[in-house]
């Protein structure tokens, strides 16, 4: 959506002046990423504050009016009206400058970047390709601390900032727990890789998984049907949880419906999880222009674990933005 | 400080109960690093609410109770009595789980973590080591991006799990904008190297300018002399913001004062910037145990720009953490 889109919507919503504080929602709205504090206030005609020292790069970036933020008195006397919050505002700064106002939480400003653009897309698809050259071009030996090294080196030198997370590289027995980053261990099989490249501010956010025995690849092959099926059903109109329901329902026919125990996908885009979540409580629709990621995965305690996790971008059906192969072999 | 001193400092704040969401902070009490939304609910008998996804890890890391986040009713009846509030709260969690409660906003856990344990200092140290010893192995040419992905590499390879905050290789006059990360273009000089890692969750943060030209070097001497007379300072007792005036006074003195656009130093610690902040308007006092970073710096805007940055843990004077050359050459 367009500012002017946005503002109309908050004067919908009934608010007339609108407190931003998160960065990405700063990123979303003016072009400027914040590294400093930034306030930005939305109305009519909104003005970003700033800190004096990131202020040159501000007047350089931002399609919205630039002041140095030197207090919150100063915020303070843009607001007018009912004002918006946002759920993330930190309560002090709520305390602070909205005591004065009758004010309603919002969540207009992340519904809105729900929807991508071309140009989100295409940052979105400019990032999966930087981390799969990346992932192609390194040897997966050695230790899981080095593999993510070697990986997060080639994304940089590609052009991204940083990783998008944390970079997983879960092998053998910690391939059973879906938040593990890495060790100093030896990468065993199966080896998880779950990781993620930023291009313009925009994410990335790809998993594999690299078996070796039968029962590996058995689980593997389980995973892959449970992504292919929620894949193949997904188009606007229908609901997030059904997404996940139909993943949930392959892995459970197999009799492992207790080791899922995530969610299907998320919304990707500046952030690396967005709206809407692929859960079983989103009862939230599908809409066309949506990127979300596809992750279902088994995960057996004290044994091993498999994610397979692909980005689609909703358009008539689903359409896969990843171009690497599911099956990574040495 | 230990968890009962703070429940202690939280009761003579007259707070039962207080809702942490701050990670840093669940981290410094828990021993536990969420990646997930967690909460705990500090009391005399706390509770840490997490993901199911991260239940194990917790379990296996947390030094306070754990139990699945299943609903924010839960936490909420975990509350008593008068509900402290940390000043990053969501407004959204504050909405929904302390309408019933009188609350009052503290900041006794981050106001505790300003003094370092022995424990903290050293992986503080170690953090310190890794950032230093993974510059000392590199070659400073080639793009600022090439030079930033060698040096995160290095680091990664000797335990950083991630960069403490986006390198900043900022040269020729890139080095004049302080919050520069890293561009496509070949160094020039001078080069502005603004690094650290992460160990044990614990960060490291130090600058270091190479200069060239005899302005440059004129620049730099003036740089080192405010940093020398401000750590000179340095000692319990004394108020942040007079660190900041002695090093502000060395600038001006030498007609620079307009180009020294942001503070002398910051505490460091599990965030890269803590309190206390030494600026202008901190009239906190310095105490023995404080671990906070030294870092004038001159901008001149359009043609190049000189920082130095070390670490000092404050004893009965400033005692220097780093060991890296104030001058570093090819």
């Amino acid at each position: 959506m367009d500012i002017k889109e946005i503002i109309a919507e908050m004067h919908n919503q009934e608010i007339d002046s609108l407190i931003i504080l998160k960065p990405e929602n700063i990123t979303y709205l003016s072009g400027f990423k914040p590294s400093n504090s930034s306030i930005l206030v939305l109305k009519d005609d909104p003005v970003l504050f700033t800190s004096k020292m990131e202020m040159d790069d501000a007047l350089n970036q931002s399609k919205i009016q630039v002041e140095e933020l030197k207090s919150l008195k100063e915020v303070k006397k843009m607001l007018r009206g009912t004002v918006g919050i946002e759920n993330s505002l930190p309560v002090s700064t709520y305390k602070k400058i909205c005591n004065d106002f009758e004010t309603k939480l919002t969540d207009v400003v992340e519904f809105s970047r729900i929807i991508k653009s071309n140009y989100e897309v295409n940052c979105i698809k400019k990032a999966i390709k930087i981390a799969e050259t990346s992932l192609m071009n390194i040897e997966i030996s050695g230790t899981e601390n080095n593999v993510a090294a070697e990986l997060e080196f080639n994304m940089k030198l590609e052009g991204s900032i940083k990783p998008a997370f944390d970079t997983i590289i879960a092998s053998g027995i910690r391939s059973s727990l879906p938040h593990a980053t890495v060790s100093p261990n030896n990468v065993e099989y199966p080896v998880v890789i779950d990781w993620g490249a930023v291009y313009n501010n925009y994410c990335s956010d790809t998993t594999r998984t690299m078996v070796e025995s039968e029962k590996q690849a058995e689980i593997f092959e389980i995973v892959l049907e449970a992504q292919k099926e929620a894949i193949k059903v997904i188009k606007p109109g229908i609901k997030a949880s059904y997404v996940d329901k139909v993943a949930r329902k392959v892995i459970e026919d197999y009799g492992y419906g207790k080791y899922f125990i995530h969610s299907t996908g998320h919304g990707l885009g500046l952030e690396v999880h967005e709206k809407p979540l692929l859960s079983q409580n989103d009862e939230s629709k599908l809409h066309e222009g949506m990127v979300i990621t596809v992750e279902p995965g088994i995960y057996i305690k004290d044994e091993f674990g498999v994610r397979i996790e692909d980005v689609v971008h909703i358009k008539k059906k689903a359409v896969l933005l990843n171009k690497i192969k599911k099956k990574i072999t040495v």
